[in-house]
């Protein structure tokens, strides 16, 4: 007889299977549910138990782990009148939600468990990040927080789904981890656009792409989301959705509801959520979030044959790589901006943030001054100043429209270097963009 | 024989035709020229004088307009080495440039006539809007820069083309017409993708394209440019391209790059811009620019079938209704804003909005109170507060998002009044968001 509990899992998805099987295979007892008949059969193949429905999945069981897609499905996992687990987890079960949700969501559902006299349970507000890969080797980045009493409870588990390195126990209790992911989202979505504006714009610049990739990830203009989205856009590999636009959506708009609420202006993610909504109106949704390439380009990435000359090349790879770096000052400022202003642990933030997927040359260099803060009025400690890059910015920005080619983020990028010019900062350092959120 | 001399004439597209035309039925011989044969051999039927080449077309005519479509076939004109009017057009000659190009462009083009030795060319810089129609009946509005003597030539042409009312002679000599006309735009450009903004959200909150378009019209979002495009995008009516989405498309560039240049941002044309370019990459560019719609919604407008309470009819048309008044005030600031940057003359700029293709509900009443000046630090004279838009609009926006639709204009300019209630102006008037660009 195992020493280990039974675990209940309710969502099977790309992310939730993986974590569910990668249980099973240290060991644990997993009773899995998805709504989709299929997934539980796979979970089954796979060593896992079928439950039969929801409330089979969790009743008797002590842990229970919750990947469904948004806070509408986590609400009717819990508080369903009919399927919902709340009134059949056992006393003083562990519930640990994984979905990526609104922070405020997150708390709204610690007080409803009180509403329900359910405040016995021991809840735990732990988005992960990582992909179906990491999640199916247990090394996902996992952003948990709630009570010291319901993490003590809940760490084991966490710690088997995370890389060890990776799991970062948030202060603040429950919403503390969903705006951890929050503000580690606002430069995925970034960087997930700024790839395939970067790529369209090579594309149309007549550039080789694998010529402008390389260039890329070899330059200040590297993000992570840029090298793992690269392949898929290349081959056009976009109908398995390893991450499918309806995500990154989702997670976006988390992003600017909770900025509007905050009375936090997040352009950016503002704009990148506008472009994603036009992609889903043109069909993208369910197509892995590199299709965005195609608001760009009409024409696949790898058909441009590249007549230019090698000083044109040279010419041409430094607008494509300017155009994202400088951009992606912005998209650091951005979110460094955001969750100071959440109160979100600046260290922990700068830790997950480089070892995840929101990760940048940009951010893990100029988001580490910006995070120990900007010398106000002292001479610039980085020669590159807000000048200099709205003059660079300026041009690309106008040869790209000379050519018809939409620049929605490097256009929003400037828009906030200008406004940041206007309030006197232009011989500022790079950095001191981030005042235009800060200086007020 | 005639007292009126002969008119040289080239451009002879939806615009300049209607001009050339209505120049022949005052009496003028008019020469006219186009780089498409078959629209001289309209021109020739409908009584012009065809000229063989662009040269013909201005040898021995003391007076020459220009009505070609951007400022490269303005360039090509006037200075192309081997077919160009520089060397033909006799001594003294009046030169009209009516395309509508940057006014720095304009400038150019005075300076490179006095390079040539041409500085004896009366040069006005003038113009137009007013569509097709009104260029057939000469009842343009036309925004004329020049020196006095420029003007004084050229004026009885002028006249001739426009409405008595609507003849703007605009001090600041050449670039000043070009000004009025790009400050002009920035409220077309914006109200012409507004106008798809609000009826693709109507649809997509399935309201009766009629009902919506009645209350629009009837309230304080109505737009010059709502009202002029709603037919054809009702209709889908978008071949005979009575306004190509290329048209505005140029004219937003212009009022972008200019706004770079001057260090000047505009947020609102800014975002009209890109998903103007998009919509390009989407095949629409020929089409009549009232096609934008489908950027919103992928279904014609009229086939929603309407099945709302009358109450949710109400509230849904409030929805609409609103988040385009409050767009259309942002709209109205970064206009004044920016005319007001470049010493336009702002009664001249406001009687010509309030007369023309730019005129709104909003620019008409607020767009008067932003041009008297902004009583800072006063209390309100109006009831409406930034709070209280931004309140509204962050729910509007919401509630779009909830059902996956973009909105690119309203959310831009949510985003400039949460900039001016961050700068603490949020229980100001409506009108205060015009600080953001003027308070600096």
């Amino acid at each position: 007889m195992s020493s280990k509990p039974t675990i209940g899992f309710v969502g099977l998805g790309a992310m939730g299977f993986g974590m569910a099987t990668h249980l099973v295979k240290q060991g644990y007892a997993v009773k899995g549910f998805d709504v989709f008949p299929a997934s539980v059969q796979r979970f089954q193949a796979a060593g896992g138990i079928p439950a039969a429905s929801l409330r089979e999945s969790a009743e008797g069981n002590d842990y229970f782990i919750c990947m469904v897609a948004s806070a509408p499905q986590v609400q009717e996992v819990l508080f369903n009148a009919e399927t919902g687990i709340i009134n059949v987890l056992p006393k003083n079960a562990t519930f640990i939600l994984c979905s990526t949700v609104p922070s405020a969501y997150a708390q709204s559902v610690e007080k409803e468990l009180k509403a329900y006299g359910r405040d016995d349970i021991f809840f735990v507000d732990s988005p992960v990040s990582g992909g179906a890969g990491r999640a199916a080797a247990g090394t996902l980045s996992i952003m948990a927080g709630g009570s010291d009493a319901a993490l003590g409870k809940g760490k084991f588990l966490l710690q088997e789904m995370s890389d060890p390195k990776k799991l970062y126990l948030v202060p603040g209790g429950i919403g503390a981890g969903s705006n951890m992911k929050m503000v580690h989202q606002v430069l995925a979505a970034i960087h997930i656009l700024g790839a395939s504006e970067a790529m369209g714009l090579a594309a149309r610049l007549g550039l080789d792409a694998r010529t402008a990739a390389d260039a890329i990830l070899k330059s200040d203009a590297w993000t992570w989301m840029h090298e793992n989205r690269l392949q898929r856009m290349l081959e056009e590999d976009w109908n398995p959705g390893a991450s499918a636009l309806t995500i990154i959506l989702k997670d976006v708009g988390i992003i600017t509801s909770t900025a509007r609420l905050q009375k936090f202006p997040t352009p950016l993610s503002s704009t990148a959520e506008q472009v994603y909504l036009t992609g889903l109106l043109h069909g993208w949704g369910p197509k892995d979030d590199s299709a965005m390439v195609r608001m760009y380009t009409s024409e696949s990435l790898t058909k441009v044959q590249s007549t230019l000359s090698p000083e044109e090349t040279t010419r041409r790879l430094q607008i494509v790589t300017k155009a994202m770096k400088y951009t992606n000052i912005v998209s650091a400022a951005e979110a460094v901006a955001f969750a100071r202003h959440l109160n979100v642990d600046m260290t922990q933030f700068y830790d997950l943030v480089i070892n995840a997927a929101g990760g940048s040359n940009m951010f893990n260099t100029l988001g580490a001054t910006m995070i120990k803060g900007i010398p106000k009025g002292q001479a610039p400690a980085e020669t590159l100043t807000i000048d200099t890059i709205i003059k660079e910015l300026s041009d690309i920005v106008q040869e790209a429209r000379d050519l018809y080619i939409p620049l929605n983020l490097a256009t929003t990028a400037l828009n906030q270097y200008v406004g940041a010019q206007r309030r006197g900062w232009g011989g500022e350092a790079a950095t001191s963009v981030i005042r235009v959120w800060e200086d007020i």
